[in-house]
């Protein structure tokens, strides 16, 4: 599907016109927007709009990393979008031209739409040219980042917060899970990052200085992003390693209780056991008060033990 | 509510002008101060002072990493404090011209009430303009940052050398926490820095030779929070992992001396069992001294696994 | 063996041409292609080319890290390509001059004939000399780097999949042997993208600017490339991570259980001991109920103990 | 206390004179040092010797990173030297002029006196200025990390002889503490090697090509002990990770072998239980050799459960 | 120990002559190896060859990293070998002037005797001067680090071979020991690669092109070493996971298999104690087949408790 947008001569702004209109040269700048498209239309690439062979390959096959190249007559940059379920990175590619700029992606990407609206609604940006338009789409593209971002900063600081209290347990599987996340987000903001400095940095980009602070504007933020995806792995770490630990400390607090018990009953046990024997000649047995004596010394031990452990410390050794 | 603070050019310090007066360019140098500002007191940043939109726009959404832009005719810095209790970072807005500075903050800051302070005591600096009251906030700024980052400190310290002693036992949640306290520190921390150094080296910063040592000084200060703050980490995480060894190598003690119980009486439960079985015809019953003897093997028994236990070197392993 | 092409001064390709045609200088350029070469065919690199006696020794001798050398009238290759199955880097030697390229490889590399097909292809490109034909090959190399990337990189993806569903149990033998993999790769991967961003900004290596583009295509592959390999060991280390976690869990859960039954078995047993002794004067033995209270008592303590065990929450503390 | 030495322009080297000859100008070069200074003797840094306030709030307050500013007239160094007993940085504070030096420190340190003795010993040294007492200071402050460094290296060393040993344990703790002193040096060491750095290739420290030599000498140290540090920490590292699956690996064996024998031992009490049972009708019983049937039956299981032990290579699972 | 070798200005090689010849001048170029020196030779650096007092005390006292420094009339590099068993490096130090090389070295050095031979053997190469005979001497001892890392990369490829095969078990300790070997190397092998990386790029070395070709291949190799040596501690760290995991597990399945048998049999012999006591009035115990229905029971409860464990996967779960 092509969808058009173009500001003619006569300072209006015309949308949805048809591809052959540009060639008459009436548009001061226009943007060409070709999404999900047909043979036919990937065809227009290399028919209509001439563009270099090799950013025509980078278009069509498999999914490029962040990046510009400068070709003559046009810069072609290649961002990337969000799939907002997977977070799998998603392609778009983005020409410029002196007069124009040409977007081409395969899934439908409603931060483009955001962008037109966008462009429709300042009218006083509209003299700016094609740089601009392609900054909106920029931009546009970058704030979708955010919310992605977010909600997993937002998530972790949950966790963080519930992490101490006793009743929370924390599956691991889900900070793997978010850890995969980032690791994911991270392959797109960093080179995106790059390329947007190599944008401002770069003689070959001719932006104006007014066009300079609102690239400026999309690196900062990039580098917060950056940041927020790089701390955020670093706290997603701490998190497994703290939750491992009071996982472990949790299980062997219990596993010591249970061992205390058994270890208490085991001797007492074993004197059951002996007096249990079957031996004719047990001079003990025949004794009026053995049997209380035997019990008294089996609760003797039983205490002894226990105080031991206590005096110890083993009881509070993993109270917390 | 807004504050102002200025020299006239008859060399005296004003307090809580109108900000009508400033039209009135009687100013050498002025301070505004907006801080949790009325929507009309927002509203002043395009309206009056008519600042750069992209700033205007950092001003009111959500919070940024600490940074300089230059605009026609204002250098405008996004700086952060922390709130003490939260040590979340906030954002507090500096926009610097020729002869004015103007603050934009929305959490009242304690920071620049000393800034002010400062300002009005040193009477010798009131010549040196806008920058040189610039400087106090940053420095004011960043000063607040240390007793934060040392109190962290001293607490790790403090840790540190209890953490060999045997009744010391660290909550490694508490590790966690200052884990992640840090984090948040050095996402504020090590921006600043590099915020000031560009401020040094940037030729747009018209910086005197005189004001770059006192820029030069905050530098220093936010080298200094930078190393402390990826020192401490890597302490917390040692901290973490000794702790982590030391909590189990006391736990496998505790377990092994259990197991060592049970180990021992287990088989003199069993022979005392197989005493306790009812066959007619087990001859050593009948015997006059079996039931001693008996005893006597449990004796040897208990005893010979002890002493090869002993003789393993068992005993000695865990014991610090 | 030795395989040629060229292209004469009258426009023709000519294939598997003799080496002493060259002598004759009737090439706009050639390829000479030295592969699994006999004694006689290694020399000629000296007697015949009169390669500088250190790419030469380059060539002969053990596995070069990727990189490039300049030398008087030709620059010097080392790329790799990988063995398939064991993923062992290959060497593969490039010498590119004025008007030749020639290649030298031990193993047989199927890379080779791919560029050479290609080579013969595309007509239009046959003007473009020497350097061209280099980069058809270096192309195909790198292009070789990404089926075995992604295959490493789907099965991961596989994996993270399979990895919180409960009946799938990963072998970490497995993902040792991907981390293993991936730093072999790395080895070769990160080399060839220096190298090919020293072929792009060296000022030795005279490169068009149409070649330009081609290469940079090649270096936004290998960065690609290296992403991946990075990022793909980071979601190895994670992978072993959350199984090692899973696997510690579940194994407690279980031991859990088991120790829980023998907590609650071992004081029942205990008083079925004591009762089991054989003292004369035991007065309980002989009450009539006796038997029954004791049974009762031994059903009070057992539901007390496991009501205990649910009240403190050790039921679902590994539910998941 | 203050201590003087200088020369005077007649060649003479002059001990302890009075601050006021410095006034008659008669030194080709002096070093004053201020160390454990009383309140009269701060006030001299800045009614004395006019040095610049940011540099003197640096000496009278909290520890500095080491650095080195330039002001008119002096350049201003602060250097660390280390208690040797807490191995806690001390602050040196160096200013440096055209003719003079001045220290100023608050704890006493002998290295200042090592300076002294060396430049009172080298008579041809006397005519290098202030610049080379200058490096006498710095050279005998970096000297005196090399026999704390080394002590602890040595220590490692030691312990990693003995690690594989059976009969040596560490604790951890030790490791922890080792750990946390490399990080302490660290943070004086790495900025005390930029600074360095910084001195050698800064324009604004006019240092000739002679002392340049000497300079690059102490940077030379210092560039070892920073790979001495870091290289002992990831030592450090490893010793930890080693030690601590030494010893849950010797912890296992045991705990296998006290299993082994309660595995062993738990159905054979069961059985002998089974015949400790006292149903009247229990045939067995009554046969003549049941009870050794049984006995034999009881060694059996034994002797098959410790085959089978072994067959399936527990034994020797955990030999080394 | 000293020998020489020169080349007289008639083309002659001249082997162990007298320092004092040299005074005459007749050499073209020559090479003084000072070796396990006398307390008369050490005095020579000063006395006879007069070298820069800070090179020599570098030469005399403890090891010194490797680097160069440039003195008036001689560059003076530090270089590593290492001892072949203990893996401790050694210090090679070696002046370089404009026809003279002098080698100063405490241990014997047979790389040095590899590099004399390869100089008398090389006829063509006498007139390059003393630089390329430097040249040798640096190639054979970064050469001499092959053997060395190769056998390290061989053995650590055999036990990655290994590990997974079941009834191979690993020592960590060995792993342990091939780290620290590691990192040995490492501290030689990066600061030789920077220095040659420097004497290759510095304006000061004034290195002829076709030298520049030759110590270029010895940076390949220095390029190639600290690659091995990154990669092989990494691929030791994973090794160490890696076996750590396989051991842990190893030992759960084991206690777990131990466990089961406990749980299994617990319940069993608690039955059995309960029909082992001695109560008058226990009705069951008179009943004609309540053994039979008792040892029924005990064997349905062991069955279904093997019926659930196996449905619930346990026995399956540490099965790899
Ligand atoms: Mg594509
Ligand atoms: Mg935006
Ligand atoms: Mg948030
Ligand atoms: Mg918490
Ligand atoms: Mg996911
Ligand atoms: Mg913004
Ligand atoms: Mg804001
Ligand atoms: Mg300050
Ligand atoms: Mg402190
Ligand atoms: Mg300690
Ligand atoms: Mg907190
Ligand atoms: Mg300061
Ligand atoms: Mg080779
Ligand atoms: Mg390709
Ligand atoms: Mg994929
Ligand atoms: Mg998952
Ligand atoms: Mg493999
Ligand atoms: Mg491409
Ligand atoms: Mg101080
Ligand atoms: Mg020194
Ligand atoms: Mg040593
Ligand atoms: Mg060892
Ligand atoms: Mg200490
Ligand atoms: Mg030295
Ligand atoms: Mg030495
Ligand atoms: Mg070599
Ligand atoms: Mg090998
Ligand atoms: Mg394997
Ligand atoms: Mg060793
Ligand atoms: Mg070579
Ligand atoms: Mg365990």
């Amino acid at each position: 599907m092509i969808r058009t947008i173009g500001r003619t001569s006569n300072q209006e702004i015309i949308n949805d016109f048809q591809l052959e209109d540009i060639k008459e040269k009436m548009f001061e700048w226009y943007w060409v927007d070709i999404g999900e498209p047909t043979k036919e239309e990937e065809i227009l690439l290399s028919s209509f709009f001439h563009f270099h062979p090799l950013a025509i390959e980078d278009c069509l096959f498999r999914l490029q990393r962040p990046k510009v190249d400068h070709y003559d007559g046009h810069s072609f940059f290649v961002l990337h979008t969000f799939n907002e379920e997977t977070l799998e990175a998603e392609e778009l590619n983005l020409f410029v031209g002196e007069n124009f700029v040409v977007t081409f992606h395969f899934p439908p990407m409603h931060e483009l739409d955001q962008a037109r609206e966008r462009i429709v609604e300042n009218t006083k940006w509209w003299n700016r040219g094609a740089m601009h338009t392609a900054y909106h789409i920029v931009d546009k593209v970058v704030d979708a980042y955010f919310p992605i971002v977010y909600k997993i900063e937002d998530y972790l600081n949950d966790i963080e917060d519930k992490l101490s209290s006793d009743v929370y347990h924390l599956s691991l599987d889900q900070v793997f899970d978010l850890r995969s996340d980032l690791l994911r987000l991270r392959r797109t903001i960093l080179p995106m990052r790059d390329l947007i400095y190599r944008v401002l940095n770069s003689e070959r980009v001719n932006l104006q200085q007014t066009e300079k602070a609102y690239f400026g504007d999309i690196y900062d933020h990039l580098l917060k992003l950056g940041d927020m995806v790089e701390s955020n792995r670093e706290l997603t770490a701490d998190i497994r390693d703290s939750q491992m630990s009071i996982n472990s400390s949790q299980m062997n607090r219990i596993m010591m209780i249970l061992t205390t018990v058994s270890t208490v009953f085991i001797p007492l046990t074993f004197i059951a056991g002996v007096y249990g024997m079957n031996f004719t000649n047990m001079p003990e047995l025949e004794w009026r008060y053995s049997y209380f004596i035997v019990l008294g010394i089996m609760l003797i031990i039983a205490v002894s033990m226990l105080a031991w452990f206590k005096y110890k410390g083993w009881f509070n050794l993993f109270k917390n």
